[in-house]
């Protein structure tokens, strides 16, 4: 099986391309930037390319049997600062992909991650499955659901198969710590620096954390689905509040770590955590990362490169 | 209160208008289209313009209190040819506006005419309330869902007011009877013209239609609404099949009409019904044309341009 990661340099796209590989995938990654010089000796290849302009990398893969579509050019704060910006590449982009993918003969299988904390909106109950409303408060969010409805609206007219995988907030080895998303390795970066933590609120807000090496296990197990469902979160399957990624950073640096409160964001839901019964049942996947495990984890990658 | 009509020359936004004035709005249409000379008086005056560029269209008509946004580019099955295109002039040109409509000291209330019959996709069940899951089956549905979610979002973050209103299929005067929607219309036009009515399976498929100056008056009464629900589906309160319409335009014209046979379409689900109680117990609104009344409306507007 020859895989495409679209996005494939990232901080997920590593995971994601080496856990393919490590179940036997010839894995590709297409990405605006190259991988560091030997830092991902999983890679059957690389192609430095806009990943949603197919023409410029497919040919160079050699064609691909699954495409693993991470590409986004923004995160939620940049979506909501221009929204057109957002539809017109990352929707606009999605389109142009299937259009061009529409023209082979064999279709591959296209995996999208989908955001678990984007789509849904405010929680009207807790975990959250997959039938839950998709109300999303942000441009971040409607963009990703939009593209997953075009997604689906494909496989039927078109037969392009698919699946979509709603993630929950992925940590761990690779995630940079000077952006505006990835608490876990911002407050580790910021431990390991001596610098003050920002809390909003009393820290009791409770978010679904998920290991990015385990999610790379959920998107091989996708590649292999071969039932009818083609909805699936994939979380940590527990929640775990702002206090505790605190707690568990300090028992691992052996000391205390200042924080800095801030009033609680009224717009913050309380709990957000995603119930991932269904991958259990239909990918057979569940994370097998316990939370202290991988923070160490995020801790001990950000030694190496501070 | 000023109301500006987006599409206000075309089959709906000439009822909506009318409907509107006729509660002492003054309505103004903005179209790619003027009426016809002295064929809507009610109109307090017309821009001929791109409704989705505002500042084109917002000084002439003195600003707006509300804007009734049925601008569309496209139908079911253009969209579904060019799904970007969609994108490109309905989601982004709806993205325009609102950014324009950031930049005004008083937000006008915006009152969206979205899909009953493309936002759900297929029934779950019958009839479908608002909380149904929203599964578009085609890029027409995807593209009104994403404008819907962006509309409520702009309100959470930007305050412009806004109301969603899911139409089933209106039918009546001014429907035009070449368009590829429009089966009352077009049935009735053919009937009139001793041509054969095309029915795909038995005819038993069940659709939602609703009388278009009854659309009208549910877009006044979302004008004045006051409550916090944002979505409404407007619907004819009952389903009617394919062989009803014929069956009331046979009794209408006083002689069979010929029929041309083809094979059921998979896709089309049974049944297709909205249910409008939210409408009537928070606009204070429902349908009020029978649909014989109705049929037979639109059969007197169609021989006076036949």
């Amino acid at each position: 099986m020859r895989c495409a990661i679209l996005g494939g340099a990232g901080f997920l796209g590593r995971h994601i391309g080496r856990a393919m590989a490590s179940e036997g995938a010839e894995v590709w990654s297409v990405d605006r930037s190259l991988s560091a010089a030997g830092s991902a000796p999983w890679l059957a290849g690389e192609v430095q390319a806009d990943c949603f302009d197919l023409p410029s990398w497919w040919d160079v893969v050699g064609g691909a049997d699954v495409i693993v579509h991470l590409a986004s050019s923004t995160v939620p704060a940049t979506a909501s600062e221009d929204p057109i910006q957002d539809v017109q590449t990352n929707l606009v982009g999605t389109l142009r992909l299937l259009q061009e993918l529409r023209k082979k003969a064999v279709r591959p299988r296209l995996l999208f991650a989908s955001s678990g904390g984007a789509v849904y909106g405010r929680p009207q109950y807790v975990p959250l499955c997959e039938a839950h409303p998709t109300m999303p408060m942000g441009a971040y969010g409607a963009t990703k659901l939009a593209i997953e409805h075009h997604l689906r609206i494909e496989e039927a007219q078109h037969g392009l198969p698919c699946r979509i995988l709603r993630l929950s907030n992925p940590y761990g080895e690779w995630q940079q710590p000077h952006g505006v998303q990835g608490v876990i390795a911002v407050f580790a970066h910021r431990a390991l620096n001596a610098q003050p933590l920002d809390v909003w609120g009393d820290g009791s807000v409770v978010r679904d954390f998920v290991y990015a090496a385990d999610v790379g296990y959920a998107f091989a197990a996708a590649a292999r689905h071969e039932g009818e469902t083609r909805i699936f979160n994939i979380g940590g399957g527990a929640g775990h509040s702002v206090n505790d990624i605190v707690h568990t950073l300090e028992q691992l640096l052996g000391h205390a770590v200042e924080r800095r409160v801030f009033p609680a964001r009224p717009f913050d839901p309380p709990v957000n955590v995603l119930d991932i019964q269904r991958a259990q049942n239909e990918l057979f996947w569940k994370p097998t990362m316990a939370f202290e495990d991988g923070v160490a984890k995020s801790v001990e990658w950000l030694r190496t490169v501070a």
